[in-house]
């Protein structure tokens, strides 16, 4: 498989850094419906870890299933399939080879209390991820809470040796905690902020939230107004984002959030893409509709992408 | 010895595991008398631990002595021991090969302060349990205590190191501590979502406690009713733990609690035989009891997995 | 050196142990005037940690002097003498193979505030027991401090390594901390508790207080009661402690205290060997006295582990 | 290229170093405009980690890509280019060779609560060090902070490994935390402490803010007015720490703040050179000017240092 | 050089050590103007990081460049020269084997809040000992503190690091933190104590500082009326030091504090002396002086050690 031009010249930011990443990211650039066209559309499911079974897969019985996921990554063409390492596990044999895996290797719980902090566990390894045969590892930061700084030492720690190995590094940008307000999670200098992290510690991919158009911090607020940067529309801000990851040469795909109206997540596709974004990252808003509207809105998004819708 | 069918399915579930642990899972369901049928029962005696030897030991004064259970779990004919350290060194030769031994690996105790939180302390290791030929370790995680992250981290990294060395991974997974309320413990959504939390980190073998139909999460009730959920009996309640597993690819057995009488303990087995779990850990119960009411009790508990009784 | 048959039935309760272990436990079994009874009494000389040199020593100025204790040990024809890195070190060589010692690996000190919470400093390895020809190294836990855990952790993890080289462990068990009430340190349910955890945690030698017929955990008061456990008698607790050592599968000794009347400590020891117990740990007792008294007390207290008194 | 007799005197006061990290001493000092005159010009650019993208790029939006800030300093003639990992990776390939670079390997950003400390997190190691060609690794040190003693403990670890590989370390040692006022941070007692902590540490190169002729410490107070240490002028100053720098065996270069009018950083620059100090750190003042008037201001300032401005 | 008599009995005191420690003893033993008569002088220079360049050095601007320790330990004739890692690099080639050398591996600063406690941070390690060239590590503990277990696992494993690689230790016992009342620091009951607590953990050089005949601890005052321990004179209160350093089978040496009239420095030296210490450790006295009158100073303690003076 011949990676076209698009891709190479994306592969080409990745300056330094071992072929065997550099494999790993073009394999899953190359991969499905988008492949070779710079975009992708991942599949994560970490819900069950995050919100417990029931709220994850309930709507959508057949989603408790393991094998489920990986059928539709592989049905709707995406680019890769996201997850912890139990259900990696579980299907790590059927499917091995079918669609980019990605290995998250860290995970948040909803029985948490207060006082135990804005925090993750690391449940999975390197190791893990070889094994299994995995592209990337996934690992989430949460710039702004009083874990932070032992999170990024984490995920450095964990970037070298996997990129060591030939794996590529995903980091999910989270603003949260302590020094985060409700609004300022999603506000658009905090999401430029969350990216920038994320490129400065080396995530060869960037995925943060889809921003509003706060500005949390007074100090950034003035630098905005007075130099005018453009926050007014979704688009605008994915391009602020795509800016602050070192001027786009790093790849930077957006979450959708809670399941929603089929237009809305349309929209946020259109303002990505617009933006000059790489992608999406889509889990509730496809696995907890029925498989066959799933696969409707997938086939969808990846017009979008490809600028026919 | 010649897996059956039923067992050769079950392990085929454990994709890209390592033939090792396959093999040890593979001899606990061929053990004893419920060898073949999927169905497991395994006797857990690390009481004296958790409460102290007279409150563990004195009804019944013969199980002092750490002989005496491995021999009960060889004459009851069950699939497995499990006990810490000590305990399993105390009989290590006299009955090795005879039936298969789950090391414990982390215990609690009653002698903790409540600011000393609520933990438990990794008192063996895969090494320990490699020299005393063990088939399994087991370890306790508390989804919902402020050291959760500490121990699913420990975990993980034990069942790592134990699966490259060919022991299976037995997880006790006990909601409790600072985010779970007293009736939460044992609430249908938070023992499914502990059993979820337990498949996501690799266990190979899943042992919660039988649950409740309360509902402790606002979020998740608010699913569980909109579903339509059937959690109004045990054997619901135990179905709704299986598809949390991985909708079944892994084995989850339930275990007994305190000592009661002999009819709610063959209720709770036809439960969860009808809810489509793997069987029972059941220590009190038996051990506390006279040594030939404790061999009927077994006995009568093998028959209703088999579904004679 | 022939074992005698009562140390070689001892000997086989360590099952699974490395012969370089049995052979260090056999060592001190058969050395001095107890050889080949079973019994023990071992000289412990970490005071000057724990109370500062002038309580030490002071009443009796030769035992400033680390030679002085050696030569007391093997004078008295003592099974073992126990002391940390420094005090072992500075006789080392005079001294070597005169008699079996044990390293006391961690040491507290009466210069702490109480925020500093109830734990021990690690202060000598494994390595530094070889290196000195030791028999065992010995480790204090505090069953009931919030540094319980932690010590627990630290005890197995040394004791792994100190068996893998052929040495044995020997644990003091000293209820102490947060949760644990004044009396409750020498209640008799916490001193049989504390035995068994040094038992689960794999000790081979297990050191607790003599106890009164205090009961502290309600709980534990439940079941002495019902099940009529005898605790009226010191040579009746000493049983109690013994049947929660494995049922007297691990050799158990105990301790004197502070310096009082010959006759209160000759009567301790009569109830050590009427309940079962394998001898004493004896220190302020002997030291503190002139060296004439403390052989002579030493000898009428063999006599008295011999039947003879 | 053959070392002048100022940088080979210069050299001469890192006794028992490794060639190694002499070479890459030599290899800054050499390099760019001021090469071989013993003073030097670092372009650091980790502001964009320490107050976000906006903030410090959206002035002059062309520095968002990092290629931008290699070339910037190339073009200037500049000793060296500091910068976190993720920048430095990002133009490593294309600038290969062509100026000596600094990992920046720990880092701070403003997303940070008053709880969480002042600290920074170690986001880069020696190895990516190494792999990226680098001739030195930057660690910033908060003299002041309760976090102080673990960031001295970690760069001294760091330094250790980096000077084995023949890696130089330079150390930014700023004031700040809970012992430090906020007149205190730029405070000339202060200062020099803080210069002579970095010498201690074992620092190749020493980082620090220009002073004020504030003193903080009162016993320092007494100390500057008893012996008349002069510090009225900004050059006096810098001769404080340059003589607090082991008397001027270690180099010593100065940082800039925030951006300001042209002739205060020339005033800056000649008070460094006039006080003994090798140089500056300058990143705001040249990276948020356009870039001709950025070149014009370093060719004024590398004029300065040759004493012809 | 061979060793006198006297040096070959200290040296036997040493008992299981490695010739590789027992050779630095002796070399220090037999340096300069006290070689072979078993006292010695030590010359410590952590002062800048103690309290800061200005206070250390202003006095004497002369000692701000770390060849001017050197170059006075050597002049004087004193046993040894003691520094942290930063200093003793910047002279190890110029006086490589003139003097032997102590790296002080750990330091403290006066920039530190209450809250961050009574620490020290490990500044240097054995490996860089060895690199340098030095005949012994140097270590502060603060008994007393709430850092003081830490700290004393620090060191025990640091010394067995060293001892192993053939280098001595020298402890720095200083009582010092939320246990320890203002007068308890330098009261004789605690002094004593932190000598043997330095002993205990394996110092083959203890330092203490010189005591007052206040006793802190009840319990220590009961004991000291009690047994009618001389504490009248200074010499006596060495005396009962060096007595707690295991009745004198360690070398013991005394601090002399802040900067002081010549003949209270002289009196000092002569209660240690006739207490049985062996010797001083004299930073501040010395280097704050004018070099002549430092020099003078110095040979008349080395005449009083002498028995001269």
């Amino acid at each position: 498989m011949k990676a076209t031009r698009t891709v190479r010249n994306i592969l080409a930011n990745y300056e330094g850094e071992t072929p065997g990443v550099k494999a790993q990211l073009c394999r899953m650039l190359m991969q499905g419906k988008l492949g070779g066209t710079g975009k992708m559309i991942i599949l994560p499911v970490d819900q069950g870890f995050e919100h417990g079974p029931a709220r994850s897969f309930a709507p959508n019985p057949d989603a408790y299933d393991p094998h489920y996921h990986y059928q539709l990554a592989i049905d709707a063409g995406l680019s890769a399939y996201a997850a912890p390492l139990g259900p990696l596990e579980a299907g790590a044999d059927t499917f091995a080879g079918q669609v980019p895996t990605i290995l998250k290797v860290n995970s948040a719980n909803s029985l948490m209390s207060d006082t135990a902090g804005k925090n993750q566990a690391v449940t999975a390894s390197v190791d893990d991820a070889l094994r299994l045969g995995c592209s990337a590892i996934g690992f989430t930061i949460y710039p702004g809470s009083d874990a932070a700084l032992d999170m990024f030492e984490e995920i450095v720690e964990m970037r070298r040796e996997a990129a060591a190995c030939g794996l590529a590094t995903v980091i999910w940008s989270y603003p949260r905690g302590e020094a985060i307000t409700k609004d300022g999670e999603t506000a658009i200098d905090i999401a430029a902020y969350a990216a920038h992290i994320a490129a400065l510690l080396g995530a060869h991919i960037i995925k943060v939230k889809l921003s509003t158009d706060h500005l949390m911090l007074p100090e950034a607020k003035k630098v905005y107004e007075a130099e005018g940067i453009d926050i007014s529309t979704q688009a605008a801000r994915v391009a602020d984002c795509v800016k602050s990851s070192f001027n786009g040469r790093r790849l930077i795909v957006f979450s959708g959030g809670s399941k929603k109206g089929a237009d809305s997540v349309y929209d946020d596709a259109r303002a990505i893409r617009d933006g000059g974004g790489n992608g999406s990252i889509i889990g509730r808003n496809t696995f907890q509709r029925e498989r066959g509207e799933a696969l409707d809105m997938l086939g969808k998004l990846i017009d979008i992408y490809k600028g026919k819708a």
